[in-house]
């Protein structure tokens, strides 16, 4: 039955991140957020990525069988910007600016809901259940803030590493962390939603949410003129 | 109720399905595809996109607010590149190239499960369930594929317009091309079985998604080693 092992899923969960936090692997940027949503009563992370630059040496910035090179979780610096650029590269050199995405794991339905409609007004308008299985539902929020830069292919170097290419970088880097804080936000206030009134009802009304995000396509054949 | 409007919804898209490939909206790549889904007894599209290579000129890949300067849905040419570096730019120009997404609505949540599993086996890995209003259930397939090249900030060009630079913007492109033809291929096995046995059950049964996509997190903390 879906969600039946949900409450022994999230006391396991809670346990490995007090472990990965002992051990140093959890980004203090969002250690306060991961343990809001445990606080909730209906929801738990089961892993998280306050937005991160990574460059990744591979035919496509999505490939799973390339190298991942250079990564940390703020803005880099022009020096290190170089260094990635020095890199010898097999295939792509790749330089990967992505948001916040957390996977949350709701204990039904409603929950479920609930917990898009409060990242979505976050900022993280790219969030969906993905799916449903013993442990509960599996909700992804996401966002669409992301650049994928070319910096190589091979030997041959094709970009500038000029400081206005930097600040893009960062820029994109620190639009993501910006949400992390809409979303810190948001949490706290469904914390105090809860120990004043109990949860809220009605989280199925998400209308028009479509119309609301970046990719608005408007219609069958993607006509619209939006950006 | 949730799905009380789902037949007037989807009569609705259809006949705007008609109109928008009578006026020449519609991208031919994906005609078929749409009226695959149609043709399912529970599910329709209400927006879609076969993939396409866009120019905007904006602060972020992402704005809303920034101004599209070139917009196709197949591979781009030397030539193009060269004449979309060749705009005056305000404020960043940046070459987006994103595979294709679809806005499918299910009749109930079972059927909205049953087009994610169909989805996500044809590539579409960032395929969620983002809402449930009286249509029915909004169900968003996308997938990895994307990049977002910087090419300018103001007048300053950041790229080398190379034959590398252009081989892997098309690269992208097609390899979201094809994830439509898994996803073509996907529909005509479910139709197939519709017509053999009638839907299928268990639609529920999605295991383990979030360790199959690209961003495999592994945990909290983002501490993996993948790609």
């Amino acid at each position: 039955m879906v969600g039946e092992l949900w409450a022994e899923a999230k006391e396991r969960a809670y346990k490995r991140m007090k472990k990965d936090l002992e051990i140093g692997y959890l980004d203090k940027d969002i250690v306060d957020i991961l343990e809001d949503f445990f606080s909730l009563p209906y929801a738990f992370t089961k892993s998280s990525c306050s937005g991160r630059v990574t460059a990744v040496d591979a035919d496509f910035p999505w490939s799973r069988d390339g190298t991942i090179v250079f990564k940390v979780h703020r803005p880099i610096s022009s020096e290190e910007l170089i260094k990635i650029l020095d890199k010898p590269t097999s295939k792509r050199l790749w330089l990967n600016v992505q948001g916040p995405i957390f996977h949350v794991v709701a204990k039904d339905l409603e929950s479920a809901f609930k917990v898009l409609e409060m990242a979505r007004k976050a900022g993280f308008k790219h969030s969906g259940i993905l799916t449903a299985n013993e442990e509960g539902w599996l909700v992804e929020l996401t966002t669409g803030v992301r650049a994928n830069l070319l910096l190589k292919v091979g030997d041959e170097v094709l970009v500038k590493p000029s400081d206005s290419l930097l600040k893009a970088v960062n820029e994109v880097l620190l639009q993501g962390k910006r949400r992390l804080e809409a979303l810190r936000q948001a949490l706290r206030e469904a914390k105090g939603g809860l120990e004043l009134a109990g949860p809220s009802e009605g989280a199925l009304r998400l209308e028009g949410v479509a119309g609301q995000r970046g990719e608005d396509l408007g219609g069958q054949g993607d006509k619209t003129s939006e950006v």
